[in-house]
């Protein structure tokens, strides 16, 4: 379990920003690259790229790489100094918290098997923590109290790795290529410069979330909200068919490796306790889970033996075990459970129709709409932000945007507010399944009726037919949606609807989302969002194959791919490549216009012109008429 | 050569609709649905589903599956009927068609390499055909005419499967499950039914092509148009560096199986001519070329030693095999060249940088601009489309829509109407790489420059910084383009950037295609597309996993993903899967909550309803706030 298969990133390397105090390292990746090779033979430097990092300490090769030791807890000073919490014993952990019986029926499961270890991990030195009693250490509480934490400057610096760059080099930030195109948000409004003030201002507000419980201090501060770069979710979890601890945890490394900014814990079964435990202690991103899996677990999977008291235990075990957000389906109100009757999918998400069975059952209100005062609650004093989750969304292109939908989007609007007055910091779910001409409806009516809470959406999936490319049916709505104001995108595998994700299948739907998202902030016009496109496409056009690769969101897919038709060494710098061959290659004949048009001088260029003017004059002698 | 490498899909079978004469066979594909079984037991059948269907002979298990026999001639007959065409002695071979300086050289070189055999198509009983002396025998010329042709009323019954299904039951078309979303198009108007005389009206106003030369005659007719369904298009083709003849064809063969409506044959290097001559002969659906590239192997790769005689050489080559389209950049005209000089990555456009060179070294405005009309005559006389090449594509998103990019699109529209008058077709290329908030632009003024000629894209690529995943961030601009209008895109494979497409690579990339294709038939509401939506999810819901695999875009790959996880047989009928367990599927609770609703009737229903009206009445007396 202690083995990092992971390798680190070609030419890259993990650097730290300084912030306002020297507690605050803020984690970049700087991409080395190579000079340009003018015709003339001269070189000139190409600067260094620093990206966004998710990768926390595994993405450093000074780091100790053990899994039993757990992250450093970097933010732990942030949320002590604070005053407002307070060390507390903590709940007793009971057998049935891993879907045990007794003790011993643990003890006896974990002889019979060496896959399910219940080894669990070594927290002598970590307490549990609190909000005292009346407080809620929640960073929307301090955001409205006027306060700029460190977690907010933290934020502003790693959102904004451009303006860093040219304040540490002494130089107003530039744009050293190509033209910045002007991005169309549709109400979203990022501004040129990312301060902790913005940062604190959108949290005060409600359009952003930082998720940090403050029994997660590993976690590396990020911000969830549509001023800000989009972010994407991946999901992991064991389940009773598969999977098994060590498995997840390296599944979480390895989302993060990716790029994942968030991870959702979404086991059942066995050991859902030590799993998460071994994930949380090793994560440096939010971590999030959906409760009602383990509680459902614990009354034996029958959703009518639900209680309001097994629920309840079940939100404190895991937000003293640190889990940053909790995505509860709230919005299932029994009076919208029989608009999906006559669906052609009925409800597919798994939290929607265990609520929708309990309500049925008891012929009574959702109990976690009638309790959602008390949730909110226990999460403002560890400060667990809200998921609210999306039961009733579409789970075919025949029942997107339909009456339940929306009723319980509404419904989420209602929950949020109420979040809000208590403190507790929110971002809603959303759907599924949604054609294209249909999404931007999911978004408008988001905003208006959840008070621009950050929406968290599920691809949207644009078709239905393409099993096994659901990562790409539902990349093209996610990026979509990220243009159109979604703040955080829940990955989809190649192996969603079909099984469950294995590593290469965790790796491809990152990357997708990736794309998803870094496409939506071009779009929405980010100030930093072009600078690697910029890059790459330069890297590309003068033939520096290395620094291509390094710059692409996954360089080994990309170097093996190259190399399966040219692998030799010599190919990485050659001025041509396999698609044309050496004598035939359009970057090199663009190339030698250049050099054309370079040895020509000035002359030439302004003959052209003169040519241009000329075609001008006749056009418009002509009455403007020639193309019409 | 002769072994057919490719598996039929399951439960399904080529079936033919017979149109207004027995020699119009229309092919389809019908999947076989197993029927479903209700909580009470009872069985209710399932209709069978027909899809559009480009496999062609290949795709029949009864045909010879041979290449060196060719496909039959199916359209031949429709060719003569017609009396404007006859046959001609044709072109005479030569030895630099295939790139050997000498017959000898030829022969040698077939000697001393078993790779790339040039083994000649026995074409003897073949013939070569040309318009008679002042006749023009395009469907364009036809459809101005008021003759609607068979390929027309082939079309329409292929386009149409929905309603045709209808006609045959006996039955009016109806919507069997699920709310048939009503599409946003931007200007595209597709009918209820698609007709002969709506395929002749969209072809004589020069919104949509019929690509189909009349020495192609193995050609299944189809349309490319925005009122139709949104084709793709699919690259192949040797170079210098790999590939052989054996490889392109299977490569052919594999392509349209998994759906590619249209192949271009960007072949360089030796073979060229022998090359194509097998792929056509034995290719269903329309092959494009660019001629150019030949032509320039006929000048030993140098760009400024291509002459007018050479390129029309190469034309009349080209037609009399049966090539159905071909891109020609003649829009790259002299003046905008200069325009390229500052871009981030300058002309990636092959066929653009070729031109560009010639310009330059001659300064002269481009031969294929002055020799517009005289290309315009040749291609007439076989039907031959144009794909107006945009030579000055932005290669990258600093350099989308651009000066440049416009000023060649402004061309392409005025080369157009100079074609039209001609009586040739024409279809225009488009980009390319651009951010999704500029891609609406880019249709919007093809529209209107190229007065509704149909648009034909290579993406676009959204983002710049994924190399080895750009079949996803060109399927995410392919999906809204098509939505916004765009008739046919062009596929781009995992490879794009990096090296040559291998068989799963041109898999992967026509699947991504037919998914963004697919997603903008649904979005601009065509109205057959929703009916395999449906389909697969009502099998989804039910668990009928064959069923399910059998309407995927990709049978085969659905069905691995499932069975990596649950190998058994039995899993395919289990009602759960992999994701959940057995004891935990929301599909199954959802069903639950359908058998209970079922068992507790109408009283429960309208119980629940009594619920919601009195709420509703409570929401209306507190003035309709309590969601605000």
């Amino acid at each position: 379990m202690v083995t990092d298969k992971t390798s680190p990133f070609p030419k890259s390397a993990r650097i730290f920003v300084t912030g306002s105090r020297p507690d605050l390292q803020v984690p970049m990746r700087e991409i080395q690259l190579a000079p340009t090779r003018r015709p003339d033979g001269t070189m000139v430097p190409n600067e260094s790229l620093r990206v966004y990092d998710t990768s926390g300490p595994w993405g450093d090769t000074s780091f100790h790489h053990d899994v039993e030791l757990g992250l450093p807890p970097v933010r732990l000073n942030w949320i002590l100094e604070r005053g407002d919490v307070e060390a507390v014993s903590g709940r007793e952990l009971k057998p049935e918290d891993d879907g045990y019986l007794s003790w011993k029926h643990a003890e006896t499961a974990q002889r019979a098997t060496s896959r399910n270890r219940l080894v669990q991990f070594d927290r002598a030195d970590r307490k549990i923590y609190k909000g005292k009693p009346g407080q809620r250490p929640t960073q929307l509480a301090y955001a409205k109290r006027g306060i700029i934490t460190p977690e907010m400057e933290y934020i502003a610096i790693r959102e904004n790795m451009k303006l860093q760059e040219a304040k540490e080099a002494g130089a107003l930030p530039r744009h050293a290529l190509g033209f910045q195109h002007q991005g169309m948000s549709f109400g979203a409004s990022i501004p040129k410069e990312i301060t902790p003030e913005f940062v604190r201002d959108e949290v005060a507000r409600g359009r952003a979330i930082i998720p940090a419980n403050i029994n997660h201090p590993e976690l590396e501060p990020m911000i969830i909200g549509r001023n800000f770069l989009v972010k994407i979710n991946t999901n992991i979890g064991n389940s009773a068919v598969a999977s098994s601890i060590e498995e997840e945890v390296e599944k979480m490394r390895w989302s993060i490796k990716w790029g994942g900014d968030t991870l959702m814990d979404l086991s059942t079964g066995k050991n859902i306790h030590q799993t998460r435990e071994w994930i949380l202690r090793n994560c440096p991103v939010p971590v999030g889970t959906v409760p009602i899996y383990q509680a459902l677990e614990k009354v034996n999977g029958r959703a009518e033996d639900l209680t309001w008291e097994v629920f309840r235990d079940t939100l404190i075990e895991q937000a003293e075990q640190g889990v940053d957000y909790f995505t509860i389906h709230a919005g299932v109100r029994l009076a919208y459970i029989p608009m999906t009757a006559r669906r052609v999918t009925g409800i597919v998400s798994r939290g929607g129709s265990i609520l929708a069975k309990w309500c049925l059952a008891h012929h009574k209100e959702n109990f976690l709409y009638t309790h959602w005062d008390d949730i909110c609650d226990i999460m403002a004093a560890y400060d667990v932000s809200f998921s609210i989750g999306d039961g009733l969304r579409p789970g075919s292109i025949a029942d997107a945007n339909d009456e339940a939908q929306f009723a319980e989007l509404k419904t989420q609007g209602e929950l949020t507010t109420r979040a809000w007055e208590r403190g507790v910091q929110v971002m809603c779910e959303g759907p599924g399944h949604v054609p294209m001409h249909m999404i931007k409806e999911n978004m408008d009516k988001q905003l208006e009726w959840c008070h621009e809470a950050p929406f968290y959406t599920l691809g949207p999936l644009t078709t239905d037919i393409a099993p096994g490319y659901d990562h790409i049916t539902s990349a093209i709505g996610a990026a979509m949606i990220g243009w159109y104001g979604t703040a955080m995108l829940c990955y989809v595998t190649p192996k969603e609807h079909l099984g469950l994700p294995n590593k290469n299948d965790v790796r491809e739907g990152v990357i997708a989302y990736k794309i998803a998202a870094h496409a939506a902030d071009l779009a929405k016009g980010h100030p930093a969002a072009q600078r690697r496109d910029n890059a790459l496409s330069k890297a590309r056009f003068e033939f520096r194959w290395e620094d291509q690769f390094a710059l692409a969101l996954d360089p080994e897919r990309a170097q093996e791919y190259h190399d399966e038709t040219l692998p030799q060494d010599s190919a990485k710098t050659a001025h041509f490549c396999s698609m044309c061959g050496p004598n035939f290659c359009s970057m090199r004949i663009s190339d030698d216009i250049r050099k054309f048009a370079d040895e020509q001088g000035l002359s030439e260029e302004a003959a052209l012109a003169k040519g241009m003017a000329d075609k001008a004059k006749e056009f418009k002698e002509k009455g403007g008429e020639i193309y019409q």
